[in-house]
């Protein structure tokens, strides 16, 4: 049988403290050779005044017996929000939906164990991502967390923080939009021992934070250089939501797998504010990443950056690896089977006779 | 709805003159940027004392409304079979079957309209393609064809060609395996107009022939640089069918896009005889693909290789194009629509609320 599993399904049975754990191993592996990871792709092409965009990865999990295809199938807009640019997918799938899938297959049949949306496991592997990049990174004992942005991926990145640090006590939050940031103080703290508090600006969240989070949509800057204090730690999910001149004032910046910008191929003439991540690429422009540690090295730990408690630290993790998604989904697929969750399709209608 | 298909769905609504037709309109599109396609990839891990491949491609058919992402999830070896290597892929999958989907996605609502499997597909598209190559390059009034291979996708060159090419008379067919090639002749026999020969060895085949299609699965030349006749063109379905001293032979060498080697992604340390195409990308060392006109170009007549009807001309349809799946996949699904095959699933399984 191939499962076809929902983003309730997942919900159910995927723990950020198992997607920490399996992400942790997949590093491991993929710092040893063992497990691989194709480079991000992106094709586009132009669909009425929007643009539509087939997003693809590949990665392979040796140790968990799968391998995995990651596919988005995006209608993108990048509209002006407030004073900045955002890049935006619309729901444009039947009752407002996104398509964003995760096919996974067994290494040692070939055949389709299971398909499922993608939405769930990115939010998930985002925020278990940047977690075990603050982990290594950050001062031990820290126990006060900054938190910009409020929105989807944020809830992920203080869930993540909370499960690879339990002593931390408090987090700070501030996004733009007051009411969204309350809400968002509401339901986190139903799901995280730590305070959660609201504040009125970031500078009033960042003070005296060991650890800042940096999770919004915007395409420009959210952390500016006069913030970044003595011994902090920042993550950041975009390139771009960091200034270069905090990242220069860094000790030690490390990528998440520094794989450069997606493979890109696009109709002809298709111009885009940024081909994928809105300015961020631009940043390659002034700030050099090409020697910047990557986080299976750190995993190994054969790398240890921070070299001092005084140390300001920053982790970019920067474009999603479909190796993340092989581990969690092979995860979510296990834990879904012990429950019976999800809708078994026989496994023939997704393999054949012929050869291909 | 999402629809389901199968290989026996696929084999009741596509002809292979639809198939023609579709990809000739792809390449077209191409030529001139709209249509996209994106670089195969090759991602490899060893799977016991085989192979694991995860192979993916895609593209974007704009005038078809659709992208699609072809995904192989492949068990390989190389066996010896007598004296060549092959690549050989094992149906690894419950009831001995191989896994290979087209997911066919929509441009206007980024929904997947369609999952079905690509074996039926693969082979159209490659038959169609090596004949739109050899209806732009070889001679005018070919009434003489020959055929090295009588595997599954020499019947599907062999249709393809009498397809694109009515005036075609007589199809002369040589295999190592005396009873494959009768079997071969039989089956053909019944699905094209033209008389189907077995011969006795390929010197046979190929003496007088106009055109010469090559559709084997062995990795060692099959065509060799005597048999190249003045007028002569040979189509190729890998670079390794045809020695390199053919190809300087020939006046005209065209490639299918000349996209290169596929992006390869491997464990470490992990060896096989070729990454995916098994010697063929030795050839590269021997003869410099690099300067070849492309079909896209052919097809939109902004190249015409052929300057006499004495000149020797190649066509290498080397590497699948996901565009080639698009196309092909869009037209499997608006004809079983009409019929009303397939399986209906709710597309909601395969999108979701979150955003990816």
């Amino acid at each position: 049988m191939t499962l076809i599993l929902s983003n309730e399904d997942i919900t159910s049975v995927l723990s950020i403290k198992d997607c920490i754990d399996d992400l942790e191993a997949a590093y491991l592996d993929l710092d040893q050779g063992i497990a691989v990871t194709r480079q991000r792709s992106d094709t586009l092409v132009p669909s009425g005044d929007r643009i539509y965009g087939l997003k693809t990865m590949d990665g392979i999990a040796p140790s968990a017996g799968v391998g995995a295809v990651r596919i988005n199938s995006d209608i993108v807009t990048w509209p002006s929000v407030g004073d900045t640019i955002r890049r935006v997918k619309v729901p444009a799938a039947p009752n407002n939906r996104y398509t964003g899938l995760v096919l996974l297959f067994s290494i040692e049949t070939g055949q389709p164990l299971a398909i499922m949306p993608d939405g769930v496991i990115q939010r998930m592997r985002v925020g278990a991502t940047s977690a075990i990049g603050a982990n290594l990174l950050a001062n031990q004992g820290v126990q006060e967390v900054a938190v910009l942005g409020s929105g989807w991926q944020a809830g992920a990145q203080v869930l993540a923080i909370c499960a690879a640090r339990p002593e931390i006590q408090t987090v700070r939050c501030f996004s733009p939009n007051r009411d969204n940031c309350e809400a968002f103080v509401r339901e986190m703290s139903d799901q995280v021992s730590a305070r959660i508090i609201a504040c009125r600006d970031s500078k009033e969240a960042i003070q005296g934070a060991g650890i800042v989070l940096c999770a919004t949509n915007a395409i420009e800057p959210v952390f500016q250089e006069d913030w970044f204090e003595t011994g902090m730690h920042i993550g950041s999910i975009k390139m771009s939501e960091i200034t270069p001149d905090a990242l220069t004032k860094a000790d030690a910046v490390v990528m998440h797998l520094g794989h450069g910008a997606p493979l890109l191929t696009k109709a002809a003439g298709l111009e885009v504010p940024d081909h994928s991540q809105g300015r961020g690429w631009e940043m390659r422009d002034r700030y050099d990443f090409s020697e910047c540690l990557t986080l299976p090295s750190l995993v190994a730990g054969r790398e240890v950056p921070r070299k001092s408690p005084t140390d300001r630290t920053c982790f970019v993790n920067d474009l999603g690896l479909g190796l993340q998604f092989a581990v969690v989904a092979a995860r979510c697929l296990k834990e879904a089977e012990k429950k019976g969750l999800g809708h078994e399709l026989p496994t023939d209608w997704f393999t054949e006779k012929e050869h291909p």
